[in-house]
């Protein structure tokens, strides 16, 4: 029996009205509204189900016959927000290429440092986007916007987007960013206020709900492995030589998870989805022994994210509701040095926070490709009117979702999946995982 | 109205018969054969229609609960045929590691120099696969076990299979060498031998049939566009430069498409599944001045089975049914050197085959992955009595699908496809394709 | 007995006149001009004799205490001319950077696509170089300026210097733009116009007379060694494969050595310092069969202007006095093939240009540091009045030559040095060199 | 005046007595050694005196026409000591082929472990190093023997050698490693056996007495570069952002100093060798201020070992003689954050610690070119009975050096050079150095 029933997504897209003027785009696709995009997601794509799968529809990326604004009087406005990720300037770079010159729209605007960008009393400038000026962002990590954390007031935002008169907006960020995204579609609805906002979800932890793939994420695992690359020399060169990695993944092990397949020296990987103890027959560090007695070196990826019940055991420090990560790595580090000085044998650990150098990094082609589509994709949505939307790709396809879908929750590995068992294949760390 | 109806596949795996050995692998997966893996593939991706779907049940892969072959007496042997893409190696590490860590194989032969390497008149040796041999080999291009191209007698590989007592054996190769792998079926079948045979399908052109992405296509891109970036810096040294790439792409232009995509300095892209010409307003030469005059530089890039017509009708030479490709290059090179020559107009063409160098370098870490994957399922494949089959990827399942399917007929550009205005749209090059 | 006594250059710098102004650099060095640079170079370097050494005195490099031109005055221009090749934009930019920061100075202007750029006739615009226009073009290979090869009237030149009140002018080219750069401060002596014209040397084949070091050098090599690499991936991938490498070195084989040094796959150098035969018992023919038949798979790497001499006696085609280099390659291609299927024995050549590859590629971190220095002590030069001098680095000084030295010569590989044995033993290639 | 007769260093080498057997080297080189190599060393490269030069004479590198061992007698054997750099597999990989190939010696013994490896209750392995074991070591960082840090007993180190029947102890090692080198080589005199000990300076920080560049220095640099870079990224991505990175140099700043030059975005550099403040109108922190006032972003860049003195009477923490440095970056962090919360500033600082990544690398070409020189001229001076000495380039040439003379002292960068000021140029931060 399968679960299809149990679940029911919305993924019905707003239109701000009807689409009226001639597409001015020279290479029309097929893209039919009342034929939708029919795929079969798994329960390891949602983390929602195990085993099962669910068929859903949702409408196709692409360009309409018709547009909803008219390009010569049209303004847009990018803003990009949270940490960065490898691919922003290139989704940055393909709005305003595709709005340039596949619509011939004359303005996009960048905003300043993210959501703050809108707020009068930080008194950033804006900077006009020409294809010129954006030709070559993309051989350059980071944002060529700034960004900032944090949401401002929606009001606030409208009142400058009004102010501006921008009729697109592009929201390149997290969920916290999509959140604050559909606040301001909120906002502008209640003012009657035909602007369409359009987020493209960044994540360097590829943990947005629905978003199976995040942009930069495959750049990310790409120099992630060059890190694991050095743990493993540095491991290698020393008697009983151990290299711990610590990933990013605050709540999600995607990264350590892929990296660790792509880069086949990781002996233990440890991630926020699944448990592990330090102590006992099945503990980290008796694995650990077992491991240096016999091979004599030990690569261990860490997520940021993994072990924090440890913490909150062992340490006494993290009692609140702080959503500030313990440190495991520390934890790791004084745990292993204890154990092994107790017991009068050697251990070397090489620790490596390669976290800024994976996230600042240019894009590679297979990310460069994606950004493209991303920012093609944005500005189709958007002059034919939708809005409170975002870009993905799912399977294959290119698709649209309500940016209610992407906001709600975050996803996770799951560690109940192929996927999974290949990881725990190619460590082969079957001992200490699911104590019970 | 859809076309489903028209479309018919048969994904039926044949197994050499009753799994009853209890697999050594310890991490059980879900895989329950009687609920198949159902995916809907579109038009695009199949080559076979232009807009849309069918949905289609394959066999998923992955360990099943019990095993065919007994690992304390299996013997596998390994062969790779025809040229070298990224990842072979890869894939070889896989099956060794996977064979030995997590079933227990002792023994893994590596037949040398492709199919020839099964002829006894050859006079190979043969190379011994133990995880130390191996454990190394995914930092370098190639294959450790050489290859060669053409097909080699069945009889004689089922005599040499036979003489070696191996139980499993592993093709990695293109269409051809599926075909091949066919025949080494259908000989075993007709001698009633049980042995397995998996095929992992290997192509740079990533043209083989059903197999939407293969292994080492996106590193070949990410290394094209490197040769992309340097023709651009090229022809923008000079006044009126020309960059002339070469990219692989005997019938299909996946690699010079996607790569356009990937570094957006391309202004030409000339692939075999669509035609142009190269005189008149509509053609490449007055489109290339048109382009100098405006721009001052130029990017073309081509794939080597583009324009094949264009050497029939202007060059006479290829009037045989000879498969060798004309040189379109040489071809451009020529004409676009004349045509300025012949306006007193100044041309500096810059032309650069990086062919080798795409080819021979390592896997990124994206290709790694799924040559991880691809190693691991043939051996959960093979050691639970599957034959005349092939692992690949389809949307984001690993799949089994039947040898026939695959080698029947080779995959296009469907150059309806959104995919494709997306190419067109980056690089803007509307005026001279489709001349009619 | 030494050869100390034969050898006699003048390095005598030429002033504009007394440096009268005080300088604004604020780093004080210690450059006292009446205390010159001795330094003891060898035959090795200067290519005029065998074993012995020379010792010499050089101006410095550097600031000094005062200067000649009044920098909020002063218009500096900079050409780029011939060949691009790794560092040039480095160079472009240190000037920049220096002029503007250290000195002050308002104005750099950029002369478009070589010495053509000071035609009227071809009607190229200026670039203003400011701080922000050049401040990242140290990431892409290649000229921002565009370059252009061959000589122009320098009464053209100098004519267009004083319509533009151009005070110090920049020369970055090869032996012949020096040679143009000399015949620009001639025409300025006879015009008694205070020009400064300081050059900086740009060679890939590294053969300027007295540039020990060229930049962009390193980095050639090190993606030479990508293509050697390469090669000896797809000569090890089949039967009896031979990789050939073209690299560059039309009278010079430094590229050629130093990655033959840097990437010790190689089996067969070729260069033109040295000769060699085909055919014979000495020959590469029959020395490369016996290579394959020990091992299987050889790398040749051959610099473009190896073995010329081949094509004058055994192709007939170069009978003339034209430069135009023989395709050394393709006579080897042609002739290993006829040899092996002459003895009914297989052969795989495969053959790679990386030329253009390797030259448009962005200067790796030794070249980037040594091309600052190139452009602040260019501008150090110039600011204090000297002209009709390039600057280079000998032994580990920067120091200042006449254009006449560099200008009436080139250098070539010493192949009875302590480095060529080096790369000797590094290819183990005794038997078919040095025939008689 | 000039500082010549100030200084004298004795560069003679000792021998174990004549050389009579004729090589087996078939490049006879000219090393005639009656007549040295002279080279005018530079203060600079000295760190021994300001700005004056002093002439003095090296024993030549190279192959001798005769040798001291007879090859096929010969034994030899290598240690790896102290931390990895990049090029130690280089430098094996080339002494084994060296002997090998051009001296036919058969053994070549690797002791694992560095020092500890001839100890025989650590009870380590040795490993047969041939050629087929180290042909493909150079494409990976670190070393394949192991390394340990610390001094072992020379008694028992020389008692193993001759159990072991070595003739020939190449060391690969740090100054440290190069007194213990020195403690075995007064060993061996004492007891009156013929071994000859050779050492090939390794150090990452480039410190070394006389060796002017070290191996694995340019890839260091090269690498740390990408740091930079990141840290530039990160510090342009946010609003007042201040990318920190800590390079090694734990007594000299060369590293850092050379990364600087190679990526111009560094604002300020810290290096042991000049002191500064955080405090006052001339502090490091009031420039930050004035620099993130003006552009917003800055870059930092911090040797290990800079700033020790601020520790002391800031954090009292080091009071002891303990040589542990002091964290200098955590207290910039601290007093950055602190400095801009108390003037209610926002400040966004991100520290990078790239050292286990940048020393674990593979070497880039240069340092390949050069690793290859440093092995065949170690086994070149072994085998013509040399003992007591190192192998280092000084200029362009490679030259014997006695131990004692490099294991006395460290260097340190001359922040009164030429280098130091065009380093500082590059930074323009001129206000706050030193501050008497």
């Amino acid at each position: 029996m399968t679960n299809e029933s149990k679940l029911s997504f919305d993924t019905t897209i707003t239109n701000l009205g009807p689409a009226k003027i001639q597409t001015p785009v020279r290479y029309p696709r097929y893209v039919d509204e009342s034929r939708p995009q029919t795929l079969i997601m798994t329960g390891e794509e949602l983390s929602e189900l195990d085993s099962d799968t669910i068929t859903m529809n949702f409408e196709k990326a692409g360009p309409r016959a018709k547009i909803y604004f008219d390009p010569s009087k049209t303004k847009c406005a990018i803003v990009t927000c949270g940490g960065i990720c490898p691919g922003i300037n290139d989704v940055i770079r393909a709005i305003v290429m595709e709005a340039h010159y596949n619509y011939g729209i004359r303005t996009v605007l960048g905003i300043k440092n993210g959501l703050r960008g809108f707020i009068p009393e930080y008194g950033y400038d804006l900077v006009e986007l020409t294809p010129e000026r954006v030709t070559n962002i993309h051989h350059f990590g980071g944002t060529i916007l700034g960004s900032s954390r944090g949401a401002q007031d929606s009001e606030e935002i409208v009142d400058s987007l009004e102010r501006l008169n921008i009729n697109i907006l592009f929201v390149i960020g997290g969920d916290g960013s999509m959140r604050a995204a559909k606040d301001i579609v909120d906002e502008t609805v209640k003012r009657n206020r035909k602007i369409s906002v359009i987020g493209i979800p960044k994540t360097i932890d590829n943990d947005i709900n629905f978003i199976t793939r995040s942009f930069g994420f495959d750049t990310a695992v790409e120099k992630a492995t060059e890190a694991i690359q050095c743990a493993h020399v540095e491991a290698s060169g020393i008697d009983r030589g151990v290299g711990l990695v610590k990933l990013m993944g605050r709540e999600a092990g995607f990264i350590a998870a892929q990296a660790t397949l792509a880069m086949q020296e990781v002996n233990f990987l440890l991630v926020p989805e699944d448990q592990f103890t330090l102590d006992g027959d099945n503990g980290l560090l008796m694995a650990l022994e077992r491991r240096l007695d016999h091979r004599n070196h030990a690569v261990i990826v860490c997520a940021e994210g993994a072990g924090q019940y440890l913490m909150a055991s062992e340490t006494k420090r993290d009692a609140s509701g702080n959503p500030k990560l313990g440190d495991i790595c520390g934890l790791l580090v004084s745990n292993i040095k204890e154990y092994f000085d107790g017991k009068d044998q050697e251990s070397n650990i090489k620790f490596i926070d390669p976290s800024y150098i994976i996230r600042s990094v240019p894009a590679n082609a297979g990310d460069r490709v994606y950004c493209g589509f991303l920012g093609q994709h944005a500005v189709h949505a958007a002059m034919n009117g939708k809005t409170g939307m975002v870009i993905t790709q799912l399977k294959s396809s290119m698709v649209h979702l309500p940016l209610d879908l992407v906001a709600i929750k975050r996803r996770n590995l799951n560690i109940h999946s192929d996927y999974w068992c290949s990881v725990m294949e190619s460590t082969g760390q079957q001992v200490y995982y699911n104590p019970e």
